[in-house]
């Protein structure tokens, strides 16, 4: 019987994620199929059986990397709070320590800078959809804010997004936790001005918050850019 | 008298910056300070006169970039419109057109990707200072919006910044026309919650509103990131 090849005994993918992961964390730009195989202790070529080059690997990554921020995010806002703007404030910060902790990861999930043929992350059907749950738990039917709870979820995670990557690109002078507690502030400030113009219902702060199921990726057969 | 150089002839710095700036527009992978060498017809140490490599470069292209930004900003923000609302609608509206028309220099101004020793632009006294000028004159003294019309300027700045990256990024599924028709309703959901919570003061009408003196750019001394 032929001795198995290193290259079969060993999980090349598995342990190519992992390792991709980490150098995105510690060293993003030395992040090639070559030093990943070299990393690893396989061949090039090897690979490439699993990855169509750095774009595909980066595009893999960022559906994993995404489906652990959702997993965290859903988990933080359903960690015993009850009320929807309580919910709403701890998951905003926990996307600011996220991009904080993991600036490489946020870069690549929410500002990719490889090239993506078609996006594979929805966010309408899962971060905007978390949003909008707790947002149809307020009252807001009293006129106060216009439009539907959709794009107010939207606006919302502009918000943040757009405190986030302020912080990112050092687009406020200042040392970095100076940059970071305004972005902080921002979810606060966000999530005060719903504070005031919606009240919580007595349902919806009795409401178990079972979050519907979301599915963090696109289907298919959806309109392309 | 010895005959002028070619390089003396021609203002070396002037033109560089012209074509780097039609360069970003155009090809902006392929600006370097050798290829801008060539499409001036000057050698490569020439440059080097004028700017200390290519992050030097796009650091002096930002700078100029944002004073045209800003000027063309506070244009749209002064067209006749005296409601304070109306003019923070319109700026708005004039950051997403300027993002649609030129990716290229929107990303180098507010997300730039070469390394910059210390921001140079100060978002707090230009961008920044239009919006809370505006924010001032409106009547939010009644308690509606909690905190000081900058932290409100800044969280106005992050909403319309994070849709605008979200539509470049192609964060939201569907053709380009769709993700810029969401980042402009993003700028007019956030002006209408102003609306709903500020009263415009009758003085705030009637003011001629001169935008007090703005200095695009950061006066040494300040703390560095």
């Amino acid at each position: 019987m032929a001795r198995p090849r290193k290259e079969n005994a060993i999980d090349i993918k598995g342990r190519a994620m992992e390792i991709a992961m980490d150098m995105l964390s510690t060293s993003p730009d030395r992040l090639s199929l070559l030093e990943l195989a070299r990393r690893i202790g396989c061949s090039a070529p090897a690979l490439y059986a699993y990855f169509n080059g750095r774009d595909d690997l980066l595009e893999q990554l960022r559906a994993r990397a995404y489906a652990d921020l959702i997993a965290q995010y859903l988990e933080k806002m359903d960690d015993g709070a009850q009320n929807p703007l309580t919910r709403l404030h701890r998951a905003g910060l926990a996307m600011v320590d996220f991009a904080e902790d993991r600036p490489a990861l946020y870069r690549l999930i929410f500002a990719p800078e490889h090239d993506i043929p078609e996006p594979k992350i929805d966010l309408n059907a899962s971060l905007l959809a978390a949003i909008s749950h707790e947002l149809a738990a307020l009252d807001c039917t009293n006129q106060t804010i216009r439009g539907s709870v959709h794009q107010l979820a939207r606006l919302m995670w502009f918000t943040v997004h757009g405190a986030i990557m302020c912080a990112l690109d050092r687009q406020l002078i200042g040392p970095a936790n100076q940059r970071w507690a305004q972005a902080r502030e921002t979810v606060v400030s966000c999530v005060d001005m719903l504070d005031l113009r919606c009240a919580v219902t007595p349902t919806a702060q009795k409401s178990s918050h079972v979050i519907p199921h979301i599915a963090p990726f696109q289907q298919s057969g959806r309109a392309s850019a």
